[in-house]
């Protein structure tokens, strides 16, 4: 549609009543822009959570239908209190849950993903000049079930519409743009104006928390300018989009991922069999294994590191415990005292030396590493938490992020 | 379908999980005995107000489409969570939200009236063997809209969809079934094993609150055996069902309405078109006007009284100062120390004199009495707040309440 607008607010800049009214304003404003505005809202607040935390006491393991039944409520609540707000301001708005916007979706159960959407209902409202707002992270599948999206569904919702409608997608979200590194731990970072889809999902999927990378990757796909701003501040924000620079900087970015457990296994057989028998293990008790090495000790038998997320302790212990009762000599050390620090430019591609250059920054400042993994486009190593801040620092001068 | 039930339990009976917990037991055991078990639920406790709220906050006049989309969110909740609790239990169930469950309705939202109910999607799921949860109070119009339909709306889904199913309908309530009079207000009350629908309907109609006329109305005419019992104690309830005595009592029951308002305006002009604009002006207020009495005075003008609810006030003084600002003369007086007190019972159409015994008992025992009307099977009166005990006593010893 020719003149449109996705924009999508997130579960904080809705949280309360007062917020969605100043929001509101900010819809309206977008309005007198565009002829045609879609809102994606999530649920106000800690909703969603509030909603988990009932199914929790009301059964160990409640039934996944249900929970996206429970769940999508949250947002079917703010997208009807945000257009109440709209409408009390004399701008005809109408509430959309996500089988009413016609969003598609197949998968699992709280992990659903959008197949299609069947835009024919959102278009024929913004034709009678209504601001459609749709409930984010939510769709129906073919057996007629209310389904959930997952992590970063809003997200998806948003971008997923803005490429049926053929316009841009405005993410509203409580950080100003998009840094070359978290700001928090680097005060000196700078919002980059411009990022390519390709380096923001690498990005995304090493940690940093802004976007998630399916939706990203659904831009990406379908050429969905995406502009990361403030929900608060009216300032410049970030925008995501296919871009080739003249002269590529080797590291655009550089992110950190804080809640990691590296675990290493040592003397552990060396055939694929027992290796492949670990990692089913670990994938069966929903561990989300992330890097992995392995060196060979003696003939038959390796030592072996992976990462994994902290919140998987419990169940990573549980595998251990199982695989350390059927091999002798088996010994496994777990160390939460890490975190992962990932450095990602398009540039690396074409730039020979990065890894080399970092290698030597990190040694002449004193920062040993214990693992490292690489992608086309990124390199990522498990450090000590204590010298976290002085790698952030490092790097992120050595490469101006 | 063959040895099918439809079981109703109200926000009071959902109010917690615990209290989820407790019921999930009662259907069970209901599951043993029925092969195809429906469970219709209301909201969780207070929910309902609770968006309400929310609703009032967010908008001076919320859209009530969206109104809708808010409210039946508090079913969906509900019907979620016990649904976990009985696949907790290993009893195979399932969660359908109003349009899930089939439910087509009509009509203004917030007000609207079932329509029609596919239970194609409801049988199917009975079919597998599971216990199907259904949301009361909510259903989904011919434009796609989720639609709510007002007081006592899971009652009617209840009886709608025993219906249907051609079974009977349970509902659990706060009370233990249906009294002649309500023994808050007559200790001595006699629980009734049955009732006819005519009579319940009356009843309802006339103030007591145990179920609303609309869902008794729809049994009535399907022939829906509607058994009343407590949610709380497994006592004998009060089955609703097509019903006649070989020999009627004269008086079934007695109920009580006490907010109600009486207003008296004296000297009004007679004309119909006056009196007319009158009850035009009331209901455009949104008036629920009830009992209507009038009287001459002089020629061409009248004395006329009415009742309303109390919490009409508003609404009423809004109507009486526009219309004594168009009419010389016209006096207003306002009285809310009244309460309404209906006796009724299907044996007043064959047996004569019920209404002449029940003057004559209030004149013995000094009760004055303002407005009277009269239906084929009651008779209702306003009457003084403080002597309504004494009217209710008199009344339920007489006819053996």
């Amino acid at each position: 549609m020719e003149n449109s607008v996705v924009m999508k607010f997130g579960g904080s800049s809705v949280e309360t009543i007062e917020k969605m009214q100043k929001i509101a304003k900010r819809i309206i404003k977008k309005k007198e822009t565009f002829k045609n505005v879609v809102v994606v809202v999530s649920a106000m607040g800690k909703t969603t959570n509030q909603l988990l935390e009932m199914a929790k006491q009301a059964a160990k393991y409640p039934s996944k239908r249900e929970i996206d039944l429970l769940i999508s409520t949250g947002e079917q609540v703010s997208i009807a209190l945000l257009t109440m707000i709209l409408n009390e301001n004399d701008f005809e708005a109408v509430a959309l849950t996500g089988f009413q916007a016609g969003i598609k979706t197949g998968g699992l159960h709280t992990k659903n993903k959008i197949l299609d959407i069947d835009t024919t209902n959102i278009e024929k409202h913004l034709n009678q000049g209504k601001i459609a707002v749709v409930a984010g992270f939510q769709g129906l599948n073919d057996a007629g079930d209310i389904t959930t999206l997952g992590r970063g569904g809003s997200d998806t919702t948003a971008v997923a519409i803005a490429a049926k409608l053929g316009c841009s997608a405005e993410i509203y979200t409580d950080v100003d743009g998009i840094y070359g590194v978290d700001p928090r731990l680097y005060p000196n970072a700078k919002k980059l104006d411009i990022i390519s889809y390709e380096e923001m999902k690498e990005m995304a999927f090493l940690g940093a928390k802004v976007m998630e990378p399916r939706s990203i990757e659904i831009g990406h796909r379908y050429q969905v300018p995406i502009y990361v701003q403030s929900s608060i501040h009216e300032i410049e924000g970030t925008l995501i989009k296919e871009y080739t620079k003249v002269e590529e900087k080797s590291v655009t970015g550089l992110s950190i991922s804080e809640k990691v457990m590296m675990v290493t296994i040592k003397n552990y057989p060396s055939y694929a069999t027992d290796i492949a028998k670990l990692f089913i293990a670990l994938a069966e008790n929903e561990v989300n294994v992330d890097m992995i090495s392995q060196t060979p000790t003696e003939i038959g038998f390796i030592n072996l590191s992976f990462t994994a997320g902290a919140d998987d302790l419990e169940a990573v212990d549980e595998v251990i415990e199982h695989i350390m009762s059927q091999y002798q000599n088996v010994e496994a050390v777990k160390n939460i005292n890490v975190v992962k620090v990932s450095v990602v430019g398009t540039g690396m591609r074409t730039q020979s030396g990065v890894a080399a250059q970092l290698f030597k920054l990190l040694a002449d400042n004193g920062i040993d590493f214990m693992l490292v993994t690489t992608s086309e486009i990124s390199i990522s190593y498990t450090i000590d938490k204590k010298l976290m801040k002085r790698a952030v620092e490092v790097i992120s001068e050595k490469f101006g992020l």
